[in-house]
């Protein structure tokens, strides 16, 4: 086998953006009419690779731990998105140019304009510029959009500003202004001032209906169409807990100025789970087959202490330590890093960072972010995984009186004597009318101690009780009976907590892309996507030499042999050498080529070409379409397929 | 084998809800908060059908005849629409019902409102009920919603009532309106009486970025993304047509008031092919693989002429008499009736509906749809294919100023003479100065004879020229030379036209369902959804006897080798009856099930029962996974299952 050097040249993002554009992976949509800013179209070979993502999560995470799987509405109704929060807190804050009107996002603001003061600080001190990529928190991770310029800042203004910048997630809109102001903050494209901040809810609003009396918006994730069908779901599991819903969907943010590719757009496929878990059990049964993953953590003390340093550690240990919250919640984190791993993503560029307190949403009880490195955006948050707590059942379950609960049969019922109160309705209801509720609802609220002294008094003659809205009602003493009696419970009531592994596949799809690019080492502009077989596009690109009729029977032979083997195929006839073929292939991320030619035609043979390596074998048909079958559905690797077949050096030179 | 009577008890539509409701294939969407009009959640069930549906769909389509898979943004911005004129034209007419608000459709009301007064004459007139669902035009389909009283009507009153329905298609909103007027049509359910019909356009509408400065759409379609990517296709296909991209998306109508299930809804999923195709040669290179294919065709002729007679006939025959316009068109016609066969649509209730001149939109030259016979909407269009011309590229194209052409190499260069005009760049410009466009466009608009003139015309001197406008320039002899040229041209630039099918995923799902639905001979409360393996949420259905630890290990042995065999099956160790449970999965439209009792863990055997016969066969755990691993990947049929497998008789009691 050939050596491979995949680092011989840096990475170009120059090319690299060239390559995908070149191919069409993706692309501005609507680029004719001179495009929308965070929208993008899939292309071919950018359709293929998320649809291959995609039935690899469904192969992963549904079919292997038999999930149920939905399929919800985008369109939402107002109430839904009011209950669950999203409609009084799905905002960022923006600010406007006082003189050109641009609109930007105010804590990218500040935190850009500091960014390059401190850039320039720096150049001022002489040292080398610092990869601001690199930063920690995740919302530092944006490109750097701000030119520096070189000038020293005084070292307590350079403490204060890094202060900012950790705390950055921390300011509220009104504190973001303040700072503007006190550092004299202005958007550094135009020079002018900008307004104070405002809130802008990332919601996209439509009306339901010809009449518009259904005001609705565009989910910005999945989650809520999981928790509004959970009786059904539970029902079809049988009444049982834990079960794992899944689903997977497109899903609308209205960023207010999304500048970096597919890191921040505003219409995107996810990948959601919401596993429903008893509050007081959260062990997960195939927690043993995951203890031993190691994996690389960023936990919350550690950030909170001004620092990035991860440790390595398994999962085992970590949920021993109480690092991670619970089994349940480690056992997820262990699964998606082995999802990411699978499809390609390098493993020493992805790490799990925690939220920290005042970062996670106030009713999770813990939270941890797959960050995979990458050149425009650091590291950058690609799958969230939340301890939601009982947060979003209980909402829903109190907007729409709906009981959103497990019911379980206890193995002991538990007894219990207490006071109880028995009404002789009819005396009551003559008495009370329309008041019966509030009367009733004032006795219901006492407690046991309550209960009995209301006895005393009704032993002693009429007596008065105080609704919750503060009106006296005069009870009798035929009216109530109390006494204390037995209850026996059988059943257990509870609302489930939920674990949310939700993965954004537009992130993961980007960094998957740049860390399969390299060049060539003998050509700096052959590019190379080494995408593994399981996601990549195309799995094998059959060349016959020529687009002439008499290869034409091989290789409608070979497409419909590898079709039938389930292996995805395509046939490049252009009217070019196959090395150019090779290479537009290479840049498609297609790992196999075979070549059909003359000496196939009269011998039955067939070159198999693997892209990395541009190692070329050669053996019968049948023996090279049994080979890269293998190599494809996973059985066997490239080294096993050259201990099958002898190298040929026949075509090696025409690349 | 057993023998299965499905037509024992007549398709009842109560029943066949119930099932779907109770094992969760779909249900009102928001349920909890009440529930909005025509948006459902598809469950475990339904989702999987739907994407066992989309993978076939895949395999079928877009790899089977490799098309170019895209995956475009759903919000799309105003312009897009109104080039494609969408935003003047995707509406229906609504009415207001005057009293209580109600708003409905203005068509729909009409024919509601006839057909009962029509069902009513027929029964005063000792008719039995008539089946109104069998009608056959595409507009006449939904349920019937409007209850009729046994009036007779004067014979001339029917006459016009039939006449009205039978060109309702072909009526604008005020034509209507005056319907409405003359014949006293008021709604139904208020007796109130509705105000003039308005537009209604059925496009979502909302708004992209922060400030609302890009007024945006949900697609009602996903064709549009297609178009607008075109020339980025092209170059991806080598420069090179035929070639066919296709999509899966959702997509989104506001429509006015849905009411007929899933084959009326407001968000929906399309999947959808766009053949872009040299309009000089439509000739298709597989079509002799479909030639032979049996159709069954309404064309428009005989709809025209009032009839809803079909006939049975080759494509081939179609094409070659002109009923189907072209190869292409009727090798997609082809490949739909193939793939609705495959997926389970009974193949007696299809049938290919020609559109009428008047229905067809203006620039399509031949459309036709598939059409699937349902209890709920009769003949129900669940497939377009249609010759869309040229249509959408050239008005995108008028749109941006963008050609969206294909440029051909042609093999012998046109060569023709002709008189051109060449300028004095330098005297032009300092004489008209900003009017120089308007100058050269006033000769460009000049035809070879009007050219020869204006050259006879500057050889006397001084002359003038007609702008666009109106405005007239003097042109002097030495600013102009014209002269005849001789022009070579080797490239042929041409827009292609487009050939569309186009499906409705939910529509279609909604009548494989129906069709697949029948009772037990013994048992009409014993539903069973006949799906076949192919699309089947679950093919395997895997029951060990009880929850008992012992068969721990064997299930899960079986399950891991159908899983690694490719095969999705599902353990149900519910506490109830294997009879129960098999029921239940006859419910689901699980084809097979395997059972694990004390003789598998003692001798390794397990049985096999067959869904529909209830056949049970037993064999090796060995042998039984291999038998159902080639019934569901399509190798084997049942009767070769039981040629194979020895009957069990064991169990069958137990059901």
């Amino acid at each position: 086998m050939s050596a491979v050097n995949k680092t011989a040249h840096a990475f170009d993002k120059t090319r690299f953006d060239a390559l995908l554009n070149r191919r069409f992976f993706y692309a501005p949509a609507f680029e004719i009419y001179g495009g929308i800013a965070g929208l993008y179209d899939y292309g071919p070979p950018g359709s293929s690779l998320q649809a291959n993502i995609l039935a690899e999560w469904r192969r992963h995470f549904i079919v292997e731990e038999s999930m149920l799987e939905l399929d919800t509405t985008i369109m939402t109704p107002a109430p839904v998105f009011e209950a669950s929060g999203h409609v009084a807190r799905f905002a960022d804050w923006m600010v406007k140019d006082t003189g050109n009107g641009e609109v930007l996002r105010a804590d990218h603001l500040v935190k850009n304009v500091l960014e390059a003061r401190l850039e320039g600080d720096r150049e001022a001190r002489g040292a080398a510029p610092v990869v601001v990529a690199a930063a920690d928190d995740k919302k530092k991770k944006k490109k750097k959009q701000v030119k520096s310029t070189a000038v020293k800042l005084d070292d307590a203004v350079v403490a204060e500003y890094e202060s900012i910048l950790a705390q950055l997630d921390n300011y509220s809109g009104p504190e973001l202004g303040g700072l503007m102001r006190t550092h004299a903050i202005t958007n550094p494209t135009s020079g002018n001032p900008v307004g104070e901040p405002q809130q802008f809810n990332l919601m996209f609003a439509s009306s339901i209906g010809p009449t518009g009396q259904h005001p609705g918006f565009l989910r910005p994730e999945t989650a809520q169409g999981h928790f509004l069908n959970f009786s059904r779901l539970l029902e079809f599991n049988n009444g049982r807990v834990p079960f794992a819903s899944a689903q997977i969907g497109r899903t609308f943010r209205n960023e207010i100025s999304p500048r970096a590719g597919l890191l921040r757009v505003r219409e995107f496929t996810m990948a959601e789970i919401e596993h429903f878990v008893d509050p007081l059990d959260k062990t997960h049964p195939r927690f043993s087959e995951v203890a031993d993953v190691e994996l690389v953590l960023l936990d919350k003390y550690v950030q909170a202490a001004g620092q990035t340093t991860t440790r390595t550690m398994t999962v085992g240990a970590a949920v021993a330590q109480g690092v991670i919250a619970n089994e349940t919640l480690g056992y997820f984190i262990a699964r998606i890093y082995a999802f990411l791993l699978r499809i390609g993503i390098d493993g020493r560029r992805l790490r799990f960072r925690q939220h920290m307190a005042n970062e996670m949403a106030h009713y999770a009880a813990d939270c941890w972010d797959a960050e995979i490195q990458n050149s425009v955006g650091g590291w950058t948050e690609c799958v969230g995984c939340a301890d939601r707590a009982a947060y979003d059942l209980s909402v829903h379950s109190a907007k729409t009186g709906q009981a959103l609960v497990v019911r379980q049969a206890l193995k002991d019922p538990v007894v219990e004597e207490r006071a109880a109160a028995e009404w002789d309705k009819k005396l009551v209801g003559k008495t009370f009318k329309g008041e019966v509720g509030a009367v009733s609802g004032a006795v219901d609220a006492l407690d046991e101690a309550g209960l009995m002294r209301l006895k005393g008094e009704l032993a002693q003659g009429p007596t008065t009780i105080k609704s919750a809205e503060g009106k006296e009602f005069t009870i009798e003493p035929g009216m109530l009976t109390i006494e204390r009696k037995t209850f026996k419970t059988s059943i257990r009531e509870f609302t489930p907590n939920v674990i949310e592994p939700s993965f954004g596949i537009g992130r993961i799809l980007y960094c998957l892309l740049e860390h399969s690019f390299w060049s060539r080492e003998q050509d700096v502009e052959r590019g190379v996507l080494s995408l593994p077989a399981v996601v990549a596009p195309t799995k094998v690109l059959i060349v016959p030499l020529s687009a002439r009729a008499e290869f034409d029977p091989l290789v409608k032979e070979v497409s419909l042999r590898l079709r039938k083997a389930g292996v995805h195929a395509r046939v490049d006839d252009s009217n070019t050498s196959i090395g150019k073929r090779y290479s537009r292939n290479d840049e498609l991320g297609t790992p196999y080529g075979v070549t059909l030619d003359f000496a196939s035609v009269q011998n039955r043979t067939m070159t198999l070409r693997e892209r990395d390596t541009m190692d070329q074998r050669i053996g019968s048909i049948d023996d090279v379409i049994a080979i890269v079958t293998e190599l494809v559905l996973g059985g066997i690797d490239w080294t096993e397929a050259c201990r099958r077949l002898p190298a040929y050096d026949g075509v090696q030179a025409v690349e």
